[in-house]
């Protein structure tokens, strides 16, 4: 059963220690997608300008992805522009140009309303509730979000929380949605606001995984040429539920599976700018980072 | 073969949201020791000034740690003040009052010469070097810094790179030491510079350990009720060179062995105020402790 994801299709303009780049193929969505595909069949929910270039719908077509309700509106296309500095963990926002995001009514064919596994990636969390509705039964659904809406919609993001199977927050989001600076309590906070499973990306510290059995904690894929961390954690949250979108049982050792194929994809994801690295990849080169990773961590 | 520490006896007045202590037991010698007795017998070398507590001498000495090259001068303690405020992560220095620190010329009994594991905890870097140049031909030096000295003794830090081991130092000193943002390149011109073993801490998010054959990451042990962090990387670092000093092979396995160790007694320091959860420790808590960590990490 393919895997549906809602957030946003964007033009990303970089600027990092290893050089600037304009209108990259970016968003919550896109960066989710093209990272998923790797597990399963995704179908991508979002809108763009009648400006987006066509290069990029083929390229999202070439590399397998449903576009069947990536809305053409009149407008223009989400954009934004951003700065990383020092150790390339933080961005520093330059502009953020809504667009037709503003406009955004997620609208699913028929046949996509009964996909058993739906991510709601970053966008509104209001946007992400009227996904959700349309849904007929999902079994798994995971959500990310960031903080602006935890600032400007805590309200909404905590009436999905009780709504969702899986919270994908990184570090600092967290801690501000729930005021707890230990990020164990500020899991367990968040697990008691709904989500069963709960993942929270510390960018380059790796991820700490919580849920009612038992927590876990991994290091992220030690990458020395970090070009672009842009989508990394929407890269993450792709070969998470990627791989977990695949799975009967939801036991400890598939979530580490699954935490695993999120850190191996954002490593690659980190090294490129856009999707440069994720987008030219193939099974094999996952598997050997994924060996490789494991090797660093047995003992 | 025993080990022998060198470095700072003080005394520690914290402040974190759990409470604040006056007058604690601390210094980077004192946790070191506090943390490597747990494998092998300790030689403490460090200064203290005539106000310091019978009852930190008693304590010490019950704890098996050898006092014969603690020189009790004339003049104060060395104090130490500090706050931590959030997420625990950095502490705010609220004073340092040196005392009879800025007159420690280390001594040391001849027969401590002959010891094979020599740790140069922090304290100024051409104390450390005149330390190594009274030991006959160690075996397995470690060091570790502070920024104060990259920022004004960096030569002095340079030439005794030449000279150790190991270096154990924390992800900003790294950093800072380098002028390398990440991590990987701040390890490897770290090498570059003489220790063929790299630790760099990153506090509650693991530990990086590089060398020339291999490198690996490893997350901290998660600790929900964080009390107070001061001497974490020293404790860190006892666990660690503890461990080391009583292996024959320094291969892939034992390094790993040795940065669990030290993880897991730097989680047990950060329960408690100064040194009261790693004094009451017994070995049977750790190896619990550490099995549950490779619980935690197996997959």
């Amino acid at each position: 059963m393919s895997i549906i994801v809602l957030g946003t299709v964007a033009l990303d303009t970089v600027k990092t220690p290893k050089g600037k780049r304009k209108n990259l193929l970016g968003g919550s969505a896109a960066h989710f997608a093209i990272s998923a595909r790797f597990f399963n069949q995704v179908d991508l929910v979002a809108i763009v300008g009648r400006d987006f270039p066509k290069k990029h719908i083929d390229f999202l077509e070439k590399k397998g992805i449903i576009l069947t309700s990536l809305i053409k509106s009149d407008g223009k296309t989400f954009r934004w522009s951003g700065e990383y500095k020092g150790d390339l963990n933080t961005a520093l926002t330059l502009s953020t140009e809504l667009g037709v995001l503003s406009i955004f009514k997620p609208q699913i064919a028929h046949h996509q309303k009964k996909i058993k596994n739906v991510f709601l990636a970053n966008v509104d969390p209001d946007v992400q509730m009227n996904l959700l509705k349309c849904m007929h039964s999902p079994d798994l659904v995971g959500l990310d979000s960031m903080n602006y809406w935890i600032h400007t919609k805590k309200k909404s993001l905590l009436k999905l929380l009780k709504k969702v199977d899986i919270y994908v927050a990184n570090d600092q989001e967290a801690r501000d949605l729930t005021g707890e600076q230990n990020l164990i309590k500020a899991a367990r906070t968040l697990r008691a606001y709904g989500p069963r499973f709960i993942v929270v990306k510390k960018g380059e510290h790796g991820v700490l995984f919580y849920c009612d059995k038992f927590i876990f904690s991994y290091p992220a894929f030690p990458v020395e040429g970090v070009v672009d961390p842009t989508g990394a954690g929407d890269t993450f949250a792709g070969g998470f539920m990627g791989y977990l979108s695949k799975q009967k049982r939801m036991d400890e050792k598939t979530l580490k599976r699954a935490v695993f194929y999120g850190t191996i994809l954002s490593s690659f994801n980190v090294e490129g700018f856009g999707m440069d690295k994720t987008s030219s990849l193939n099974q094999r080169a996952i598997k050997a980072r994924l060996d490789k990773f494991k090797k660093i961590l047995a003992f």
